[in-house]
């Protein structure tokens, strides 16, 4: 089709327009989806070459000096395949849905990578303090959660949706055990306890909790079923003796590489499992993409071949569907039954493209209620920043703050945030 | 940039390709504009049409013998500008946000307007009923409207999508008073009233007047003051005295020529008000999408120079701005400061990278704002269309039903609407 015929273009050219479409966005999806067990791999290398920097650099040099160059290596790797892996979003083509804010993304995370080949000098040369590299990798990590963030929010098929929201809640619960792994072990190295720390322990406990459940709601069952087989979605009973520890120890308590070790190994154990997971539902995804993608392709072909003989036909008198016959379905009463996907003999064009009308709808209605554990996220994420500039607090005092709050009036958090965030707009105005 | 390079890509190219993704999406909204335009005089002419079909009709011939087909010419203009409108949005290109359903809806529509020529040769011939005739044309229009309706859910810049919000309920709002004028003209002209046309024409006034709310609230200042000039919102005096004489007629009546000429030319006055009112929100709208673009494509101009100037100087060490000062605007609690479109001399590319970051997550939100109107008035019909289907009651009589549930618990009518629709989904899967 050429601009200039467009007067020409038929009703049925645009059903397959529409159907195109569709299979478009399901091609971008599975690339996303692909970006996303990219991120999920080079996430996995920096949590792991984090906690070895940091028991490097908390023992000043002796421990994990030989491992440290084999990690930075695994990560190097993931990122090249990361890089590789963005060739799939390319920027010419520019017009996914979202790819804006992807795309802002994606640069942040990048320039985030660039400048870790001079912070992985910094750190061999000791030149570093251990809590602010870990805070720098975890910084880049949460840069690189944004990339899956915004992938899970501008995908455009419900049930893929529904997938990558599980996705990002596990990635970012996997991560606050990770940041919990790497506080807990720079703790029993150093012999710094105190309430500071069980402050932050409690924070990323509880955080973790909120996203697996998020998780659990969203996961297709295989990847439940690998969840429920590894126990990941608790600690182990060492696990939950070392954490008992390290929040009942005495502010100064001597150093204790022992259980330091034994803290890193159980908490690696555990991260290892939710990386298990991951994988897993990076499988059903890659599947579920696939399978979406091969039955629009038939759907297009069988709906192709239907409109050609329906064109053979000559149009009969009777046929005013959308004259005299189509209130139904363009208002959107028409009953919600699920579409198959070859256009059944006898279905006339209006039947088609109705057929797609109420498909879609029936999509963005359930695409809508996938978005809302995002929608939430983001909301809390607001008030967050809001709380810690109206009242001076740090990431973790906001967040009990917002907290205790939701539990004093028994509330829902993401409720309390959104009315904390309309107020403060409300302010604004005024 | 091609595939191979990708590895090469840099912050600075993810960066402009985030800028690039926005220009393209205004350059579409322009487009999409242009389209809505085209729609908005097509269902002008439509409408007069109808008008003009139905007395004709209704007089068996006698009455607007001689304009029908002046207006017929002019409905058939308006289409063949609507069909070469179409081009702007190429369905080859594709990956337009929301562009399945938008072409779905397309498909629809076109298809009501080729069934429209054989319709019209049967009005020609006295061969139909004024009745269904109008229902036909009703039916094409909210087909029209609903690619109207799609243009505006799937716009993605906060302003354009307010004024889009707006225009569509200000053409709905200005169907129904066609609607209405159809309607009371055939029952003048026929003597036909009683109480089924007064609970239409209730329905009717009562819609059209939620729709004006909807529009005076996403309207622009200078749309909104010739809404207010021409006096736009409420009907004439005369109009007033016409719907109360129509509602409080008894069943069978001798048929008033007169008079139906009389409302006819009423109802005219102000619909043309209202299409005035339209011109001018169109104006607005297509010099905001103008506006917008010019300002994305400077703002583009000045990153490009800004970054390049950026690639020319050495990175200093003290640059570790993701991984040692990045927590604010990465984690979406930076302030929520407007964007200038010039980046000072002196920001860093992070600084750049963040505050396009922020800029879109302001939009995002702000875009919520606007759609969520149109949420609620896919709920509303999704709820009518079940409220329809489970008590067997017709348009009107579901509309009416929740109106009155809504009022019997003081509630918003959206808000009962999406209790409904929640309801039937639990009963579905149970």
């Amino acid at each position: 089709m050429t601009q200039q015929d467009a007067g020409n273009r038929t009703a049925a050219d645009y059903l397959i327009a529409s159907k195109r479409c569709d299979i478009h966005g399901l091609e971008q999806l599975l690339d996303t989806g692909r970006l996303v067990v990219a991120v999920s791999n080079l996430i996995h290398a920096l949590q792991r070459e984090r906690g070895a920097a940091n028991v490097y650099l908390a023992s000043g040099g002796r421990r994990f000096a030989r491992d440290l160059p084999g990690l930075r290596q695994a990560a190097l790797k993931q990122e090249r395949q990361f890089r590789a892996r963005l060739t799939g979003i390319d920027p010419a083509a520019g017009a996914m849905p979202g790819a804006s804010r992807l795309y802002s993304r994606v640069a942040y995370a990048i320039h985030g990578l660039d400048e870790l080949r001079s912070v992985r000098e910094e750190v061999r040369g000791l030149r570093l303090d251990p809590e602010s590299v870990v805070e720098g990798y975890s910084q880049l990590i949460h840069g690189l959660l944004a990339v899956v963030f915004e992938a899970a929010d501008s995908a455009v098929d419900p049930d893929i949706s529904r997938l990558l929201v599980a996705m990002f809640h596990l990635m970012q619960g996997k991560e606050l055990a990770g940041r919990e792994r790497a506080i807990g072990a720079g703790a029993f190295a150093r012999g710094e306890f105190g309430e500071r720390l069980t402050e932050r322990l409690r924070h990323l406990i509880d955080n973790q909790e909120r996203c697996f459940e998020i998780f659990t709601g969203f996961a297709d069952d295989p990847s439940l079923a690998t969840w429920r087989r590894i126990g990941a979605g608790e600690a182990s009973t060492e696990l939950e003796r070392l954490r008992r520890k390290a929040c009942t120890a005495p502010p100064e308590q001597p150093a204790d590489p022992d259980r330091a070790d034994r803290w890193f190994e159980e908490a690696s154990r555990r991260i290892d499992g939710l990386k298990q997971v991951e994988d897993q539902l990076e499988g059903s995804l890659e599947h579920l993409c696939a399978r979406k993608l091969e039955a629009a392709r038939d759907d297009l072909d069988c709906h192709e071949q239907h409109l050609e003989a329906l064109a053979g036909k000559p149009d009969e008198p009777a046929a005013f569907a959308v004259f005299f016959d189509g209130g139904g379905a363009a208002a959107g009463t028409a009953t919600y039954t699920t579409d198959v996907a070859s256009p059944q003999l006898g279905r006339s064009l209006v039947d088609l493209v109705q057929s797609q009308s109420v498909r879609l709808q029936r999509m963005s209605e359930e695409l809508d209620e996938a978005r809302t554990a995002l929608a939430e996220r983001k909301t809390v994420e607001r008030a967050k920043g809001l709380v810690m500039q109206h009242r001076g607090m740090t990431e973790e005092e906001a967040y009990r703050f917002l907290r205790q709050v939701a539990m004093a009036q028994s509330r829902r958090l993401a409720d309390v945030a959104s009315d904390a965030v309309a107020m403060v707009d409300l302010l604004r105005e005024a």
